[in-house]
């Protein structure tokens, strides 16, 4: 046994023993990946070849060294949870044998909505995960997935997505946890807990403002200033590192007011490593070093890239070996690239290989039989799918009563219409269509004749979600013409670079429905039946024009289980209780905004013509029942500047049957000496509530929590007047009161409090 | 005779000597305006009430003391030269006679297209002035208008606007000069060479940052970082403070990446006075130092905001006194506010009031007959409108051959669609109706009947140019039906805060053009009928659906002598050679967005489904003849870094009239520090050839001109290879070569040249 092997010295000694056995080629090898069958995947991709099939260096002439990364052994083309396990061991073992040291790769793979691999559970999209506000709901999604990708031997998945969304146009926004950087901090770091208590290493992606890119043009450069990018766009990151216990970060494509992130020294290092203490392993995001050449322009060689980014403190090139490859070994060679830098990334990865066992004498792969779409996995993405629905309005026609119910809209009978870009039907699927989905995944429109047998249901498409076919309006309208009630599902259909109208490069230029689906929901509308509209999308789309319907129901991708999720719903055996993680805009035009803005970013009514109010705001989401707020009371209303506030308020079910609040609180500063929003998500709590109950909710907010960026750039907590809101929703915020922070103005230091406690008694 | 009379004395010296002589009251008193008879145009603002109207110092009391500024004694309420210039010395004489010091205000007014008052010349919007791509022409019309407000007692015009286009749908880009910052600077320092060699003081805005507003909307907040802004917003104010003289600049409303510019010491002084030099005087924009503690609440006091916006740098307060006042006083009395600040201020406007003679012994108000309408005005009006018509394609379907012309569209005989939001007529006259119009201005179908005498033209509006009213389309289809051709002529009608589709305060949510116009060309172009679409906007309008007319002409706001000039274009007796100084996009969404991106700001295929490609780029316009383009040269392909290169290029007229060509040099950094443009505009030239005629030109392109922010927010002269490209547009380039900047990496330094001479022989 080398020292190397040796468990019962540190990690940071292992590492730093098999690194001193290694020549520089075997280190710069460890910094690269291969993605084995990549070159059929990329023959399979028509869109994405000009750009990325590039010519990373294939398996077979990379693996002579070493490798640090094998990339998505399962994610390249469908195959079974035996065949895939049996594929990454065949990998490692080749890996073991074949090179001198014998250190295995790490494995990843993108598990965002679930593994991202056929036949495994479709879990809904990070936006529904944020209209539960349930964190631990999150948590135990986050544990069942990472069970199931830790049995194929996979030790790392590229997820959670914890991007602010800036623009509702941008085609991620499906893969992120809305527009307030503190629920997407909470239910980020939940996720990342699960994946981490689990041995999953997570990967905070992507670090950091994609986005925020312009006119949420994938890719496209962030016009962002240094104030507004501290506190809005890396506080997830930091409480994913501090709370959550991730262990990777994934760099973000954009540039940043001219520097590209892949290239950018003070925030992979200066932020992440020197102030938040980050001691992981950065890995790039797919060909992002590459791009630093092809793309921002700020190199001429490959051998550039990778020398940038490799000093900027990205340590592993994914997905496969170009610029930390032969052309960097001669930049360390000839003594342009300090060896040392090589080192650093080499100990981090070597270390964290340590941490994940890889290094024990005598590991091997194992091949572990798994279901990865048990029972357990359908009742958490159940879950999740029926306390994320939104209930927007509802003028009495729900819950449904039966009789005569048109069902239209081309998202009614589509399945894939319900799961997110990264989910494996709109991942892979679409380049080997012959596999089918691979797991059961009924429409809404099955769910609801299952929901509801005495019910006689048509169902007429209407319009295809994205083309101009108008062709199907007729019979749409006579369907809804002749029913008790009408329910019109349209929305999204998820897809890779521009293949949908949700997903990764998927960007749209207005928040109009897609194709010509406003034009559908307005013909029915115009019908004198009543109708339900149910968006199911990635984003919120312009419902203004719609604001007229009988009720209106917002789903952001509700997975494998959000045809029956919905369908209860509907029915009403389900109680509403989802709230929006986003608002939803009255009108198509006027991107970007969100919520959090100071005032002159909201209504200014004689300085604008232009309203960017909503037409249901932040945290909205109403249910079956009502809920009264009442005795809000502080600890104190004088809080030292270092000290907290304890926050308590009655909510009661007032209505005749049992739901669920998210009690919200939100902090309004009052004078500040930057501009400052007008209102922004202190803390929150989800609250099971039965009919006429009443429980407590207390927040423990800490001045650091009123904490922001100052005039100097310092992170501090200035003294003065502070309102707090609790309430229903951004704009229904029923109790109020004031408290002042005395003493002196004070900086955050490294153990500032993140988070805002809540209990329920 | 006193000290500060004494001319003899520099202005410094007299200045000095005049504040000795001051209290505190009479001190804090110079940096205060008044706005005699506000009240009267408050209550005629209805939108503007509750934001504006709160409560400045009236005349009567605040003159006491003093008075720095008097704001629009024209602008105000309707009046004739005579009167006004009467009522100026009216108010002077008061302020002389009632005061201890008896020393004048400075008389500001509105002047951007003319002077803002009943009766003078409106001219082109500085849009068109743009287009001309003539900045000596530029200069002729800021001479004139100087001549003119000086000979009524004015002082200062509040004008040019320098802010660069960053998103069309902002209502305040038919006031820029587009979306260059070079083009900007070069017709904004003209311009400004206008006023100020004439003795009137020009004022440079908005500083800085103002155009790019979140979502485009009036005041709201700018994402940007000190990047951009050095490279993108801030070039303009520096080359027309250097090469133009300006001897005021004005804050704009907006925060900074949280910080409002109106307190925003960096900016305010850092950047202006002690990295250009600027001794000038600082005006607030009007209300924008209260704005600190009403809208951006920054401070929670008037006093309190008085105190920011002096110490930042701000050194008079428009359009009244509110915060300059007596809360001001006392905080310097109780020691909280230096009086070295006020002093500061104090001695630059006084210094400015020695230099304009207002400290002489014996001056006094005079009255001068004027003719703000004269000939001379006119022609120039028609000079810039003429030559700032964009023909952006033709089917042969131009010059006009007279037959049966329908014209057709709401600006077709509406000359207030002709002028701007700053222009009398759009901004005054919707509260004083009965006072009319002011100047001669003949519709375009009065012009075209004028123009073509034998044609038969008939007209119909079609629709309103703003409200969703269709009942004029099908009279429009049947006349358009019946002609040989049909002109079709949309656009906008501007005014204030909500009154008109462009302007202050006229933002729009997207590119669409207002109300039903789309609507109304798509079914003239329905028609068998050629349609020729003129479009005159105060912004581009996404034309791509109209993109079949068998001619486009695109004008901005040209003025009183809009219609003769459009009509002359028509019917061929002028040959159209304005140039697009923004892009006409293809789509209405997909803003923000312009032509000077880095290449993942552009069109990146694979990566996202949207193409922010426009329609018609930038720099883009055709005329009745072609130009050829041959034998570019370099006088060096190696450049030292503090060197230069003479780039020439032989240009033709190769058709069978004369015309005027606009030759482009465009610059292509090949590889930076940091993302670059693709391209951005190096230097021009408008060059008028007869037919058959060839020219040389000759740009001296200096290695400064290839100067960027860099890395370390250095501005820098980076080594390294760079492309020139010349030609009719950003995208239509026939002549291009290569050179490389050697030497040192060397920082811009105070004398950094800032311009790229052009000669012509």
């Amino acid at each position: 046994m080398t020292r190397w092997q040796d468990t019962s010295l540190s990690p940071d000694e292992r590492a730093n023993a098999l690194r001193a056995e290694m020549t520089i080629e075997e280190k710069v090898a460890q910094l690269g990946s291969a993605w084995p069958g990549n070159e059929q995947l990329n023959a399979n991709v028509a869109p994405m070849q000009d750009v990325f099939a590039r010519g990373g260096v294939p398996f077979e002439q990379v693996r002579a060294a070493g490798i640090g990364h094998l990339t998505r052994v399962f994610g390249t083309a469908p195959v079974t949870a035996a065949e895939g396990a049996e594929r990454v061991a065949a990998l490692q073992r080749e890996i073991i044998d074949e090179t001198r040291l014998g250190v295995p790769a790490i494995v990843h793979e993108e598990c965002l909505t679930g593994f991202t691999t056929l036949g495994a559970t479709v879990y809904p999209s990070p936006l529904a995960w944020a209209a539960t506000f349930e964190p631990a709901l999150v948590e135990r999604m986050s544990t069942a997935i990472a069970e199931d990708i830790r049995a194929v031997g996979v030790h790392q998945g590229l997820s959670p997505v914890l991007d602010v969304v800036r623009d509702y146009r941008w085609g991620r926004v499906e893969e992120t946890l809305g527009e307030d950087p503190y629920l997407v901090g909470m239910m980020g770091s939940a996720y990342v807990r699960g994946l981490e208590t689990t041995g999953i290493v997570a990967t905070l992606k992507h670090f950091a403002g994609y986005s925020a890119s312009r006119a949420a043009r994938n890719h496209a450069p962030v016009s962002i200033g240094p104030r507004e990018f501290r506190d809005v766009i890396l506080p997830p990151f930091e409480m994913s590192i501090r709370d959550g216990g991730a262990r990777s970060v994934m760099n973000a494509y954009v540039d940043l007011d001219g520097v590209p992130v892949a290239a950018n020294t003070p925030l992979l290092t200066g932020v992440l490593r020197d102030e938040w203490g980050f001691d992981g392993v950065v890995v790039s995001d797919y060909w992002a070093i590459a791009f630093l050449k092809s793309m921002h322009r700020v190199t001429d060689s490959v051998g550039g890239a990778g020398a940038l980014a490799l000093a900027a403190g990205i340590d592993v090139e994914l997905p496969d070996t170009l610029c930390y490859g032969k052309e960097l070994i001669e930049l360390v060679r000839s003594g342009e690239v300090p060896e040392s830098l090589v080192d650093r990334s080499v100990h981090r990865l070597l270390r964290q290989k340590a941490e994940l066992g890889l290094l024990d004498p005598g590991w091997a792969p194992k091949v572990e039989a798994v279901d990865l779409d048990s029972p357990r996995n359908r009742a958490i993405a159940r879950e999740i799918a029926e306390k994320s629905v939104v209930l927007l309005a509802n003028d009495r026609v729900l819950p449904l009563r039966g009789g005569k119910i048109a069902v239209v809209g081309p998202c009614a009978d589509d399945p894939l219409a319900f799961m997110g870009c990264y989910s494996y039907p709109n991942h892979v699927l679409p380049r080997f269509p012959e596999f089918g989905i691979g797991v059961e995944a009924p429409s809404l429109v099955d769910s609801l004749r299952a929901e509801l047998p005495g019910a006689s249901i048509s169902l007429e498409a209407g319009c295809p979600i994205r083309d101009e076919d108008r062709s199907g309006f007729a019979e749409a309208v006579a369907a809804a013409d002749e029913a008790d009630v009408c329910i019109v599902v349209v929305g999204d259909r998820a897809g890779l670079f521009g293949e949908g109208t949700s997903g990764e490069g998927c960007d749209a230029e207005d928040l109009s429905l897609p194709g010509v689906q406003d034009e559908l929901v307005a013909a029915v509308l115009a019908t004198s039946t009543p109708v339900i509209v149910v968006v199911v999308s990635g984003r919120p789309y312009a419902l203004g024009r719609h604001a007229g319907a009988a009720a209106l129901v917002q789903a952001f991708m509700p997975g494998e289980e959000g045809g029956p999720a919905l369908a209860g719903i509907l029915s009403g055996r389900v109680a509403p209780s989802g709230r929006l993680p986003v608002q939803v805009p009255r009108v198509p035009g006027g991107s970007p905004g969100t919520y959090l803005h100071p005032p002159l970013g909201g209504n200014s009514e004689g300085i604008s013509n232009l309203d960017p109010t909503p037409l249901f705001p932040f945290g909205h989401g109403i249910s079956y029942t009502t809920y009264e707020y009442s005795d809000l009371s502080l600890s104190a209303t004088e809080i030292p500047s270092d000290g907290s506030v304890s926050i308590s308020v009655t909510v009661r079910n007032a209505g005749d049957r049992a739901g669920a609040e998210v009690v919200q609180l939100y902090l309004h500063d009052v004078q500040a000496q930057v501009t400052r929003p007008v209102l922004a998500l202190a803390g929150f709590a989800r609250v099971a509530l039965e009919a006429g109950e009443s429980k407590r909710v207390t927040f423990g907010l800490h001045a650091d929590r009123t904490g922001f960026t100052g005039l100097d750039l310092r992170r501090i907590v200035e003294p003065g007047r502070f309102k707090v809101h609790v309430g229903r929703s951004a704009t229904d915020l029923p109790c109020s009161a004031t408290f002042d922070i005395v003493g002196p103005l004070r900086d955050l230091g490294p153990d500032r409090v993140l988070t805002t406690p809540a209990t329920t008694t």
